[in-house]
């Protein structure tokens, strides 16, 4: 078999496996959103065998030999696209075949236990009985690391992170963040005192009825050009995007006192399910026809939600939508006002409810007691200590609790260390490629201002969306922008957003 | 490996088989409720890749091995329930083993092809651009039916009827229905008489909101019993039970028009979803922890629809409750009314719309039709000749057109031959069933006059559902009732109905 033909193959094998990673994924957005609760143990049993046929295909002896046999440079040559792929086939390879099947599986029972005891132990504020699931979780993870890394040749820490950041690396996260230390609490200090000089802020008075914030969703949703041919809108308790390019799922929760944090939430979600749609329909279930991981992800839903439908232009165009959806009336309705609202920097304990000005804060505290939990530099049992002082540090405020404090996120509970750093990636992402985007098509605000869409996702489509996994995130980020991801942008972002004179 | 052990293995090879199974299921119990068309390609993927991954877990040579080492009679014996699983698991083999993987394939596009135009000739009245797609599914099915039969050592019919009814034979359906036969068309003739001398049936004046419709078939559904923690109920353009024994999924229609319709459809459908939860949980997503086949399958939703349901007692007790769901009044709410309502005969030309002294002439049309087509005795192109034929013979009316004739339903065109019969043996065994029940039981029909379940599925738990398919449905049925299947308890049934002087 000449290396074409063994790259064919490999097609066909990772074609069957991202089909049945996309039923697996049709699964998941069911059981957050149309499951009864006593499902749970047949859905679990589910996913588990839909995992395990996956992990089969990927760790089957032929996949190993027909990958060498494609990354042998005799015989006919792969295009870019291929070799592309095949270099995403082999880094796939590695994860899955770095781990023996006992050490899988005890991952899988320990996440699960430990997720089903966060699940109370957070309201209940009990983290010494829920310590000694996150040991055996951290334990479990801390031998998945040290395998991943003999395997891809680099420190545990990063092995982590490439599950969910191709080819990412801490010194480079920490370059980034250790700017942000640098400019962030300052910055925040000027932005509070810039606020206090600005008139109060009206809160819209509700109830908002569901049905009405729903419609208002859908409405936007349409305007972001959504293709409810090929998608849906639904209710979960955490807002999140499921199901497949093709058939694309998102979810929001309501608030009936408030419908501005669902919408916003619909946007963010929008921008995930745009990302989604726009992947390269000629690559669909190739690995390379996934997105390029998730800081890129991330970028794309704060794109539309930072970015784009914060900003005035956008909110010039959305207020009048938002009056007439609740048939409001006063002041509070008006544009600036909204404006005021949507860019409200507060301080607070909680990570999803954080504005974009303390949301790296946040995130640099976690990815600082992930680093220490993974290298064995932090106690399992010294972590609420170390997250207040952070807080403290951080954000100037210290948890009353763990339940709103080293508690409050499921991410450890279910074993995902590395995740937490792509969210501000993400955020750094969206700014560099939305300036970027702006600077390249004038016609992309004047969009917004009407509620046009179309400039930006035709923009994005090109350069990020059509692109797959094609690039590396940094060959992708600098193809589009013209340079590695650098800090720079944000900050100047947040500087003419927060300290504008409005 | 002694037969135990190879029981064993077996029996961890067959739960995964299940787990799938059952993944499956809810993957196209989501394509008929939730799936946004344009997600159907991409579904299509998921659901053969699926298929294949089961086909290839039956065909592994591994478990041909594993069946012959646990038949051995040597070493340790197994108990009655692991012999029963065994049988079935050996069924289920020689199911997938008898055909080769060109033909699964050949028949999966070509049934998908069928289904996909037979959607648009239904509307179009188009037989003829549909003939094709007739003919090349049967084909198949024939081929599929003579490889199956070489295998089961029976007729090629009785080889697609195992399908869907183990062990079932065609020879025994000939006896029920040639019976039918002799007694329908001239007790049909004694209804028609007997109802002209009734008083004029009065419909409830509509519309009927949906909502409230909804919440009326949720409060039959509590009175029945289905537990919510473990099921739900949607909308699809059939009405169907899916998804798994801990999590059914039950689906119905509405008419804002007609409420009546769409009550029984969900009394209808949670008949199945009671069975379905009460097969034996200690043999989940084994073979023997399924249910018995589909007349079964069926026998349990027209048990409580129409055994059940449509009875004067339960009518007594729900006419009050339909009168204030939608807020009516006057004598079409009368229990007298709405149970002449829900007994009303007339013969049609729809199946899913016939009443239930009308509806076995529909499958004895069917069946005949059927089997000679599988007998390569009638050509397609002689079908609708055929059945309008049939239709004037055994209802006395004859279709104006293929759309309300020959193309009504779905089966054919999806390949399913063999299917049909099972629901006029499903409605003979609710009968029978339901007989038996009540002499065993007093409290069972009392029970109905207040809207109470227990006694019933009391009864049923033990008798059927628990039983999974530990029994064929021959033994099942005369272990619960005393005899195999017999049309007299059925006729019996009608007879007391519908000539009731009222």
């Amino acid at each position: 078999m000449d290396n074409r033909a063994a790259y064919t193959e490999l097609e066909a094998r990772f074609r069957r496996h991202g089909v049945l990673q996309g039923a697996a994924g049709l699964l998941g957005w069911d059981s957050q959103t149309m499951m009864p609760s006593g499902g749970a143990d047949n859905r679990a049993e589910q996913s588990a065998a839909l995992a395990l046929v996956c992990h089969e295909l990927l760790t089957d002896p032929a996949v190993s030999d027909l990958l060498d046999g494609a990354e042998t440079n005799e015989a006919v040559a792969l295009d870019d696209w291929q070799t592309a792929n095949l270099a995403e086939m082999r880094r796939r390879w590695v994860h899955a075949n770095a781990l023996d099947g006992p050490l899988v599986e005890a991952l899988t029972k320990a996440t699960m236990a430990s997720e089903m005891y966060w699940r109370e132990a957070r309201p209940a504020n009990d983290f010494d009985g829920f310590a000694g699931h996150l040991e055996t979780v951290l334990g479990l993870v801390r031998e998945v690391a040290a395998a991943k890394a003999a395997a891809l040749d680099c420190s545990p820490y990063d092995a982590l992170l490439d599950e969910f950041e191709p080819h990412g690396k801490s010194a480079d996260i920490d370059v980034l963040f250790a700017r942000l230390t640098a400019f962030l609490p300052g910055f925040l200090g000027r932005v509070m005192e810039h606020q206090a000089g600005q008139p109060p802020i009206l809160d819209p008075e509700g109830p908002f009825a569901v049905d009405d914030q729903r419609a208002l969703g859908l409405r936007m949703m349409t305007a972001a050009g959504f293709d409810f041919d090929h998608g849906r809108l639904d209710v979960s308790d955490h807002p999140f995007t499921g199901g497949a390019p093709d058939d694309v799922r998102i979810t929001t929760r309501y608030h009936e006192e408030d419908f501005t944090r669902s919408l916003m939430a619909v946007m963010h979600e929008t921008g995930h399910a745009m990302y989604e749609r726009g992947l390269p329909a000629e690559w669909r279930y190739q690995p390379i026809g996934e997105s390029a991981g998730m800081s890129l992800h991330e970028s794309q839903s704060l794109l539309l939600e930072m970015q784009a439908c914060r900003s005035r232009a956008f909110i010039d165009f959305a207020a009048p939508l938002m009056r007439d959806a609740f048939g409001g009336s006063g002041p509070a309705w008006e544009a600036d006002n909204l404006y005021r609202l949507y860019t409200r920097v507060t301080p607070g304990l909680i990570r999803v409810d954080a504005d974009e000005v303390t949301y790296p804060a946040h995130i640099m505290l976690r990815y600082r007691l992930e680093t220490a939990l993974v290298a064995d530099n932090l106690a399992v049992a010294d972590l609420p200590g170390a997250w207040n002082d952070g807080m403290a540090e951080l954000l100037g405020i210290t948890p009353p609790d763990d339940r709103d404090g080293c508690l409050q996120d499921i991410h450890w509970a279910a074993g995902a260390f590395g995740y937490f750093p792509t969210y501000t990636m993400g955020a750094l992402t969206a700014a560099q490629v939305y300036a970027a985007a702006r600077q390249a098509d004038g016609d992309i605000e004047v969009g917004l201002g009407r509620g046009d869409f179309t400039p930006l996702f035709r923009w994005l489509g090109t350069n990020i969306h059509g692109r797959g996994a094609s690039l590396t995130p940094t060959a992708l980020l600098t193809r589009a922008t013209g340079k590695p991801l650098d800090a720079a942008v944000f900050e100047a972002h947040l500087e003419a957003r927060y300290l504008a004179q409005g």
